[in-house]
């Protein structure tokens, strides 16, 4: 009733002043021109938000939320026969526009250029920070102009602090490898939350300069690194840097299907930030899921759409914050590039799908691979693939038949498809049928041979060529051809390790949302987001 | 001057809506829930389109469209250095949606079931034309329901006229393979216009029934099938069925890239029917660019730029008329689904795109599949790949070097770019990294070895296993693996010969248009033309 009680006083308001216009309008003609001017004008005369939230999902095109929502209707929803209605909140929003990706140097950008572009409206080139195409020039960032207005800024992500996305919000630099003088930018930038992934080089490159940690300690930010004091953390407590106690590979989140149970997931930290953040002046707070990217150039899709449904998870708590303070707040979702050309569809699966085959597949690529390291030091050289099959089942469900096992379920399928099938025939014929979709075929098996020859080789004695770059992408061998094999049985394509050039969503809901309907290029995120906050 | 004094009065009028809106609510106070139905049926309040365009372009996603404006982009901008300001005209439009494309049996859609849901609002089975998934249940259509409701309609086609997309407006069959009902039901449906590709089947499936074009002509069709005769059309001349004299395989149009000059195009057919359908009780026109979906079937990305461009210049017909009529027009521009599985980017050029190669490629791979069978007759079975490579070099562009040629080609840039190089060794660098940008590597080579091999055979001699169709896809061996390798080159990927379940963009100008913002389903994009439409 309130809400109801509210719209029609806003109805009233602007009845009067369309009356009040359209009498003006009557007494003084304008030129037709000086009239659309007023109309373009009218939406910087509407409410700021004083709340932004950014998410940008790293690598997320239009597959990887799209994979995601069919997981999810295929793997919780499928009993209702409703799966379509399965959407992601992100999709769900009122605002969906389309997003062009280029940097000043290619049509296929990096992050640290497509970080660039959305956090200051400036295109630079790849692998730049917040500086111009030449590196002479800092561009201001939204999260800098938030701070000088007296916004509280959060910067969180999966990935490390000092990673290409989250650095162009509070750095300055030649390039994303400087991560050390990237992480001191992070410092002295002042902002109030820094949370997710931890440093890369917090010793610098070298291990032996002044250590990012006793720097940010020194500056006032309490350091967080387990659950229990995270969880205790109140506003109040003043600047704060918090992430997991145990990180994953360069020092970033463990991907969300390999997170401990404990373990704080970037939902969490998203949570956390609002509560700290939340202050009468405004925020902006930063979310990146970044090992979405990371999951696609390693061609795992299971591991991208466990991490976009993590994003979304995050992105619910934003969303609880709007629905709370509909009219000051604002969420803007995009994606910074697509990653590894994933689309729904495969030559080998034709016009079917089978998502429910990624169940099979509990862990990462990254856990495979160290299952493999053991697997490789424990064997040696003498191993063969067929001593390496136990682990690829228990890894990724995919199972290699012995001819008579082939038949033997072949022969079951075809008896509890005969007429006069006995109920017992039926549930042996399923299983089969189970097993068989499941069973490695022998072109599949000679991808796996040929790769784990090349895995079990030192990887200095490996091929470096352009075939085997093709092949690997400079991956595991054996493992990347896991991932994508699983994936194509399931009915999921890639076409390279790399970013594409291919446009993204964006979405957005909450204050100004319907600027971001339309097809706009990664700079005018920036400009939006601007208008939005009336900076 | 007229527009700004319109636009006054509609504000005049809708302050006084409101005002008397907002008294009307505060004297009987509503619910929330009544508060919320009164401001969605507020739009169905504002004016009606009375001339509807709806383009589909067959197996155009985000990657089509993206692909098309890069291309351009590359080979008509680049001087300017402004290349990413050229746009489709399509990727202009102020609505720019995202549109789910799943069917009632699949995530994966057919054009029959897209086409059916666009159409008639009803999700339904792969195959079937407009009627239900048990094919008991004709669906009407937004074309007939025009029709009924004293408008004008045309149905303009690249592809054959019986083809499934324009059939869902006009038919209603059980299955999409039974053209010879199909064009019997396009004859009796009444429209005004048809016109593109022609009859797979004008004398039924046994070439023994009575002919479809000898039925239209009794039934009072004009039927057309030269550029003269088709220009000399004019509004009153009654129903017309249009046509090239001399169409490509399956009754279709030629791709645009082998059409000839002379040959009537998709804007050609676009223009005229607004010219003969233009009526003050209004008209609906489809238009598909229907062989975008077979060029990517085939992945020759060329060929589907070409007809994407060619697409995009058929809605610029459109969209004069819209200009002049901007109050009273809608134009709707959507795919069906994706082909192909494209994407701006593959493993082999990592972060770098080289759209210029393209232009190698004079002709669709249809025209090589001609060059190569004229070829096989006449070297027969002693054929080397060897005998193929001019052939190659004609069509695609691309060369197999000798190693001593390859060497001094390597040598010629490596003198070009040492100190002291002349303009003469700068020159003849420049021109030797030209050719090796287009030479034919080692692993490509044996690629098309493979091919070639299979293309030489019999068609019924040919590998018919997965493992084949994974390689080939049912094309022709040899052709398929030159257009996908020149499209590497450039930097396109693809993963499958068939449609894949990505969503796609829809985008609208016109009446309404702000409607097609959002993500929704394609059986929605008939409810919005229904709204828009008034009916």
């Amino acid at each position: 009733m309130i809400t109801a009680n509210w719209k029609r006083s806003i109805y009233a308001l602007l009845a009067i002043v369309l009356v009040l216009t359209a009498f003006l309008s009557a007494q003084a003609p304008l030129t037709a021109q000086a009239a659309d001017a007023a109309e373009a004008a009218a939406p910087a005369q509407s409410q700021h938000a004083r709340y932004i939230f950014l998410f940008i999902g790293d690598g997320m095109g239009v597959a990887q939320r799209n994979s995601a929502e069919l997981y999810l209707a295929n793997t919780e929803n499928v009993e209702t026969g409703l799966w379509y209605e399965t959407k992601l909140l992100m999709n769900t929003f009122p605002a969906q526009g389309m997003t062009t990706t280029y940097d000043a140097g290619s049509i296929i950008t990096d992050s640290a250029s497509a970080g660039t572009a959305i956090a200051t409206g400036h295109k630079t080139l790849s692998g730049v920070i917040s500086m111009s195409p030449d590196k002479t020039e800092k561009y201001t960032t939204i999260a800098e102009i938030a701070k000088q207005q007296g916004w509280k800024v959060g910067v969180v992500t999966s990935v490390s602090l000092d990673h290409a996305t989250p650095a162009v919000f509070y750095a300055h630099n030649a390039s994303r490898k400087n991560m050390y003088a990237i992480a001191g930018d992070m410092v002295r930038s002042g902002f109030d939350y820094f949370a997710g992934g931890g440093l890369v080089q917090p010793q610098g490159s070298d291990g032996k300069s002044a250590d990012i940690y006793v720097i940010a300690q020194n500056s006032g930010y309490t350091i967080v690194d387990n659950a229990a004091d995270f969880n205790a953390l109140q506003p109040g407590d003043g600047k704060v840097l918090a992430m997991n106690g145990i990180l994953d590979n360069e020092a970033a989140m463990y991907y969300e299907m390999d997170r401990a149970e404990n373990d704080l997931s970037l939902a969490d930290y998203t949570r956390k930030g609002i509560e700290l953040l939340d202050n009468p002046e405004g925020f902006f707070m930063m979310v990146e899921g970044g090992k979405i990217d990371w999951a696609c150039h390693a061609n795992d899709a299971t591991a991208s759409i466990k991490d976009t449904l993590a994003f979304d998870a995050a992105i619910a708590e934003a969303y609880a914050f709007y629905q709370a303070h509909p009219d000051e707040t604002a969420i803007i979702v995009t994606g910074d590039h697509e990653t590894g050309g994933m689309s729904i569809g495969f030559a080998g699966t034709q016009y079917a799908s089978f998502f429910t085959k990624l169940t099979q597949q509990p862990e990462s690529y990254l856990e495979f691979n160290k299952a493999l390291e053991a697997f490789k030091a424990e064997k040696g050289a003498s191993a063969r693939l067929e001593d390496a099959f136990p682990m690829i089942e228990e890894y990724f469900g995919m199972v290699a038949l012995s001819e008579s096992d082939l038949k033997a379920a072949q022969d079951a399928v075809a008896q509890g498809a005969a007429e006069g099938a006995s109920e017992t025939d039926k549930a042996a014929a399923a299983e089969a049928d189970a097993l068989l979709s499941m069973t490695l075929t022998n072109a599949e098996i000679d991808v796996l041979r040929a790769a784990f020859a090349e895995s079990m080789k030192d990887s200095s004695q490996r091929s470096s060529d352009s075939v085997a770059y093709n092949l690997y992408g400079g991956y595991e061998p054996l493992t990347i051809k896991l991932t994508t094999i699983l994936d194509q049985k399931a009915g999921i394509g890639w076409t390279t390790y790399a970013h594409t050039g291919t446009p993204v969503q964006t979405s957005a809901v909450g204050v100004g949302n319907e600027t971001f309907n339309g097809f706009y290029d990664n700079t005018e995120i920036f400009t939006k987001m601007m208008d939005i906050a009336g900076f």
